[in-house]
């Protein structure tokens, strides 16, 4: 490609509507452009980027036997109605009406559609296990688009799902899977991890998110420093400190003063502290609202996941309002404690292990110190209601929780009889009796990945891409190329060799500046400089510049090919 | 491929909804499946033809010089406000909401984000032409989707928009991709024909449609059967008859008969009569409406779209009711005739050309024979407003026309400074001024190409697909595997070999009789197939069937790879 006939909308300034770096990599490197609150159009760089991404997802997709197709990205809305999503999806499903009125949705994701049609088509155990996928352009109403492709209305997404009769042939098709997400992200050249995952509204049993590694992910996750343990903080387990609690110490006594106040004056450690919240019960309609106290060592995160999983709670989680604490406690919320308190208490594990712990005295500015669970307290029921923080034991046995950040990029489920159910999607067994059958869903962002792979390799200059995704493999740079028929001929000889050879190559034929060019390849990321000056040309030599590595070198122009080799 | 682990899909019965043979043909060869009206899933055979056809259409765009981008299925509305296209489009535009309320569009065509795009990147002279294409999903909110994915509402397409300074260079590209896109079709094996268009709602200047034949087309193109000469019958040219017109030589006399009537009691040839219609002229708002009455040869069809573009004529051509008709010539429609009538008269060229001919007497139930232009009516406007029929001297002035039925398949436009001076798209000229800019526009419907080729390319026993887009080069067919060791041996040992050699083969490893199996490859299409049987086994011979010829050989299997090479 001729930089002269091609489209390279490279930019000299940042745009200041672009908050992290990748956006405004993408946005200044030429890649993508805004049309729209989270609507891009992908500029010819980013499309290529974009597309090494998609084949190589492709191809390691096909390598775990699943199949291709295509489906629409406009879906009839009744196929939601029977999965019972239309209601619980929320704002972020756009629904449209076509001309004859008709419901539809902007797809988010396939299971409805990928469902009814595996209804209607297979029929026989034989058929089975199925696993087909499709790499399609999705959409979801975020309600604050920002990042960039990061997080998009309109995105491009790898989906897939399979289906089985039983739940060991899902396992072992969901290992697969989870084998060609490994060889995937190994194969884009970033570094990732396989994390435990709360499974969110999709529903179903056991999932994995993927995660590239950077500091400017969304999400947190927590490592073992001794093993392959990684989990989103939103699943990792918070195990119960090791040995027996012991015998209280200290009498009880109240202190005219609130907690808060109380940490600060009295260097008491926020480790011997537990914090009080109140949360809805879960209740059957007409019976009256029923509260539950949370009970949180004072240095220590509500894990509200955690929570609403636990039974007997209300869902969504609701905390109490201030009207409603003062009904209960008669106290403000920063006074409650886990003392007297006329409610059922759910203690974390940690906050159960303390001893002579300081807390609120349910009156208005007053504490307890001295509190001890077994002498002051009525039963209480010990559960891991908080996120994991670093040097907590990790739960997998080995070593202590290191947190740090992530950026999803795949994320698989196993979604069990949910959508397969909801859609009478079964076949005959052997045996002759209908069996509804068990699935797994398999996802990848593929345009996040571009952003991801650029939030982890990137510096001053620009974006440094890995070599599987870079859209150019070389740039050919000449100097001067207007004053020199040597420089000229020489570039174009390479350009025509290059080109020949099937090898990716840039040539910036435009008449600019040097340090324009230069700017320009390493703002794009381009791994492989090649700049050819007249003074390198006695010798035959160009000078290789490595983008990666900063290296530069002289070489023979004899021996280039040898860099591609 | 094997079976067992693909998803064949195929059907016995035709289904019913299916009208056209491409739409049965893709539905029992498990090509796509309906999910809505209009909205399809791609199985996985579809898939692989639809990206073969789409890989063609990408190669050819690259080598005429297009860049790929990819922009947004969702378009925002106020980019259709700008252009004037917003109402104008009509309800096949789907007009959308996002949560926020905000207006969108599902893009039918992408025009206005394109040269808003270009509007802002491109900004000198120097940077021009610029030719860029995507291959994306688009949504037209068809009234009636019909035909499988023929006529769908979601639909795949290539999109290509040029950029210029000026006509001159408009033209030079305009003649690159009318011959990118003959390539194209070449490529895929198609019998097509460019031919010349009309423009439609997209508005501009030429504009060549390419048609693949099939009796089944929705279109009718007029050829010359002497060169050439191709154009869509509502554009094509029906030229004057030869020669001067004769002099009167009977007197005009007044028969108590209505037209029909006279025709069929008179022995009066259809040829030698005219009928008058009465449509409404343009008027300026305020002023009295307007009728003025064409006048065609009895056996000829009125071109709406050649009345439309001519001046003095109300847009949308509006044909005067019974009512009005009654007002200005006291008759019925069926004895309206030129002369005597009270508005102005735009003749065909052929009806013009008449001598002693039949027409209504604008009184009810009377004609007159024998009538002549100069001695009888008032002065006529002679103008062409038919379709042209078989038999017409060409326009090209060679040979006559042929008329035969199309499916249109691509369309390019040269759309002049529409878009780009409605979106202030222009650029810096060497001469430092600002000049708007000139576009081309050029699409391809990849998925309909699809349907296409079957219409114009199947037997009674399935599709014959053109090689290039097959979605498998072979198909193995051993006969009773599961009783023959050494079937089964041959086949899998000729699968593993084609596979190796990267050539597309499905091995129907299926326990299935012979017949259900031939009869699933003849439906898909498979160009060869390969007949393992033990019978020819000891000579170390497999079948070969050709799906096109129908010839049956035997051949070695060691020279088996010789029919890929």
């Amino acid at each position: 490609m001729r930089t002269t006939q091609y489209l390279l909308s490279t930019l000299k300034e940042t745009p200041a509507s672009a908050e992290v770096i990748s956006h405004q990599l993408m946005l200044r490197a030429g890649l993508v452009r805004n049309v729209a609150s989270g609507l891009y159009t992908w500029l010819p760089t980013g499309l290529k980027v974009l597309r090494k991404v998609e084949n190589i997802v492709r191809e390691e997709m096909e390598r775990a036997g699943a199949i291709e197709v295509l489906m629409p990205m406009v879906q009839p809305a009744d196929l939601w109605e029977e999965s019972g999503r239309l209601n619980d999806y929320g704002p972020e499903l756009l629904r449209i009406n076509d001309r004859h009125d008709r419901a539809f949705v902007l797809g988010p994701t396939h299971e409805e559609v990928i469902t009814k049609l595996v209804a209607n088509e297979i029929n026989s155990y034989k058929q089975l296990p199925l696993n087909v996928f499709q790499i399609q352009t999705k959409f979801r109403d975020e309600i604050r688009p920002r990042f960039g492709v990061m997080r998009g209305r309109e995105f491009l997404m790898k989906d897939a799902y399979s289906f089985h009769l039983g739940e060991a042939c899902l396992q072992k098709t969901y290992q697969i899977m989870f084998d060609a997400y490994c060889r995937i992200f190994d194969r884009l050249g970033l570094d990732y991890r396989p994390v435990i995952a709360d499974t969110g509204s999709i529903g179903g049993q056991a999932s994995h998110e993927f995660h590239v590694l950077a500091d400017s992910g969304e999400d947190d996750i927590a490592f073992s420093d001794a093993s392959d343990f990684a989990a989103n903080v939103e699943k990792a387990e918070a195990i119960a400190p090791l040995g027996e609690r012991a015998e209280p110490t200290q009498q009880i006594s109240t202190v005219e003063l609130k907690l808060e106040r109380l940490i600060k004056t009295s260097n008491i450690d926020l480790k011997n502290t537990v914090k009080t919240l109140l949360v809805l019960g879960a209740s059957a309609a007409g019976e009256p609202e029923k509260f539950i106290a949370l009970v949180l060592r004072g240095d220590h995160q509500l894990n509200e996941v955690k929570v609403e999983n636990l039974s007997g709670i209300a869902s969504p989680l609701t905390f109490a309002t201030d009207e409603q604490i003062s009904a209960i406690a008669n106290c403000h919320i920063t006074s409650l404690g886990p003392k007297g308190l006329s409610v059922d208490v759910i203690v974390d594990r940690s906050a159960a292990h303390l001893n002579d712990f300081v807390c609120g005295a349910n009156v208005n500015g007053q504490s307890y110190t001295g509190v001890n669970w077994q002498r002051d307290c009525d039963e209480i029921n010990i559960q891991d209601i908080r996120n994991v923080v670093e040097g907590d034991p990790s739960p997998c046995g080995s070593g202590n929780i290191v947190i740090k950040r992530g950026i999803e990029v795949g994320h698989i489920f196993q979604l069990g009889e949910k959508y397969a159910q909801a859609m009478n999607c079964g076949v005959l067994t052997e045996n002759g009796k209908n069996q509804t059958l068990t699935m797994g869903c398999y996802g990848i962002g593929v345009s996040r990945i571009v952003a991801a792979a650029i939030e982890q390799n990137h510096d001053a200059y620009g974006i440094k891409w890995p070599a599987a995704i870079a859209p150019f493999q070389v740039a050919i740079v000449p100097m001067n190329m207007a004053k020199s028929a040597r420089v000229k001929e020489t570039a174009e000889a390479l350009y025509a060799q290059l080109q020949q050879a099937g090898i990716e190559v840039i040539f910036d034929d435009r008449k600019e500046r040097p340090g324009v060019m230069f700017a320009d390849h390493e703002l794009i990321g381009t791994p492989i400089l090649l700049i050819v000056g007249e003074r390198n040309l006695d010798e035959q030599n160009v000078e290789v510049k490595n983008r990666i590595s900063g290296e530069k070198s002289l070489m023979a122009i004899s021996d280039i090919m040898s860099l591609f080799s």
